[in-house]
């Protein structure tokens, strides 16, 4: 029997995951879940094109699509922070559903809030269900390639590990939060306001490795600053004028008893090329040995989290009950025979 | 109670797996086996220089060694080849020990022997103990890794992962099984009468990667042909002269229905930047994304190999039953806190 989803959240992210399981065999969409009212009725035939699922009909009831529809996992991207996501979660794993979200903070809740992470752990275990907060950064580049990494190190001292996109593809909302457009002045007004907000996932990726290597982190320190241009930078929903902002310099630190153990890095920028720029991900790990990896160009952003969110649907839907990090799973991997099989070699190998 | 192990095996391979153990925490060595005869009976202090262990006292006697010590798990460093190594295993899994070997083909073994393969598999259950084969490659480099970097991708066409390295650091052994130094019809001799043998492993990376992807293949084609030196190349082990041999490329194809899915290809050579050639690990992805990643300079091969042999233990202590791949177990990772912690985690996770 296929795997059964049911999409909560039709923006980018959720509408690129529906695309992609139209795609693949073995895992069906049996209900589509949306807020906005211009979607609701409508077929995902309709409003995705996608032809395969004309009679799934886009709902806006969560509750009673949740609880009325037969299923084995629910994804959801609705939103990136942890307390906004809660409830649906709540109500997801109590009508025992699995559940793999992109909602960044929910990669590694417990820096977040630690009461609320053991409560959705004890009603994931009540449920028999699983909980996993994916995608690509956090879930992916910062975090899980660099604890695959180390498994090559006999010992690691530091770790630092840069993320180098391009905004360009975005639309106003990242645009906004990022800062890309504005004068130096209005950048660290953006950041006082809480309007610019960088990258979210370093609470999530500084810690999940360090957990996962058993390294001491006390203090998780964030710096924002402005990308000044140089050059004259234009996209579809951005301009930015010489001397104005490109974009946010998100830097996190992990460190303990005042010494930088892990460093992470993402400079987020419209068209970084400009000033000779090369986009990337790049990992270096300082040990025994020295390993150092690289990306080139970075692993793309939304397409990466549309991915890792699928296809790590076998892994959820065969893990032990609870919630999950991507640490505490099998490998991730793409899939392209059926997702049914895949779930089919978990269980046979013993694999939670 | 810390993680007990016996180390079976002391060349440079389970020498080094000793000397990192003795540096971690948690984690400690309560037998070491070998076969040569000027190590028997001396200590692991007089051999290898590990104060830690000099009541460890190195023994001939396999069977009565691992029958009556008691232990977690047996590093088994003794050979490449399964029909060597399997009465040896087959002896450890009976006396209820897990066992991680670096022997390349039990990466994968079901491509050299698939009943033996299920007898291993049928016996570590019986016996409720795991068995895992490891190492830098076959187990990381042209495996794990690329099935890891696939996890950001919708769709997998095609992949391909070259591991361009340098053999100077090796000794005789190596330098004869690469063919380094010969002429070129010498080297064909080699292949001819089994002398010369490449890279073993290709038949356990390219299963691995097409298994946990999903990919079918059908055929997996091997091609060794000699590195011819332009250049004069000096090592303490070898000596190639302007048209002699440097080393062995060797390339393998995984194909299905006669179309090349997964290329993989492991020059090995002494010195190959004599030629400007960077040694270095490359995988690339063509999918959706095209994906390219590199490790400059390549991860190493002895120390990588050590690593996740003894970083791989407390997913293999906390596992289910059988035999596993590196596919079926969390993921791998190095570790600076206590092994016994690592053991710990796993099991309150419910990961298996």
């Amino acid at each position: 029997m296929s795997i059964k989803v049911i999409m909560c959240g039709l923006g980018a992210m959720g509408s690129g995951m529906a695309r992609m399981i139209a795609e693949k065999q073995g895992i069906d969409i049996v209900a589509a879940i949306d807020a906005s009212t211009e979607k609701k009725g409508k077929s995902l035939k309709d409003v995705l094109g996608i032809n395969k699922y004309s009679e799934v009909i886009i709902r806006d009831d969560f509750e009673n699509t949740i609880m009325n529809t037969e299923a084995d996992v629910v994804l959801l991207a609705i939103d990136s922070f942890l307390e906004k996501v809660y409830p649906y979660i709540e109500f997801i794993l109590k009508s025992k559903k699995n559940c793999i979200t992109i909602a960044e903070e929910m990669a590694y809740p417990y820096t977040i809030n630690q009461e609320i992470s053991d409560k959705m752990n004890d009603i994931a275990k009540e449920n028999d269900v699983t909980l996993l907060g994916t995608g690509v950064n956090p879930g992916f580049v910062l975090d899980t390639l660099v604890v695959v990494l180390s498994a090559a190190c006999r010992k690691i001292e530091k770790i630092k590990a840069v993320r180098i996109n391009d905004l360009s593809p975005f639309g106003t909302t990242v645009m906004k939060t990022q800062g890309v457009g504005l004068s130096e002045k209005e950048f660290y007004e953006g950041l006082e306001d809480g309007s610019i907000v960088g990258h979210i996932g370093f609470k999530q990726s500084i810690p999940l490795v360090a957990k996962a290597l058993g390294i001491t982190i006390d203090d998780i320190e964030e710096l924002r600053e402005p990308i000044i241009s140089k050059t004259y930078r234009k996209t579809p929903y951005a301009e930015v004028k010489p001397g104005m902002v490109a974009g946010c310099r998100h830097i996190a630190y992990g460190k303990y008893k005042g010494e930088v153990l892990i460093t992470m890095e993402h400079p987020q920028q419209v068209l970084p090329e400009l000033e000779n720029i090369k986009t990337g991900d790049y990992i270096e790990i300082l040990g025994d040995p020295k390993l150092s990896l690289s990306i080139l160009p970075e692993t793309p952003g939304g397409i990466g989290t549309i991915a890792l969110a699928v296809n790590m649907i076998p892994q959820v839907i065969s893990a032990s009950a609870g919630l999950k990090t991507m640490i505490d799973l099998p490998l991730p991997h793409g899939i392209e025979n059926s997702f049914e099989d895949q779930v089919h070699y978990y269980n046979c190998q013993g694999v939670k």
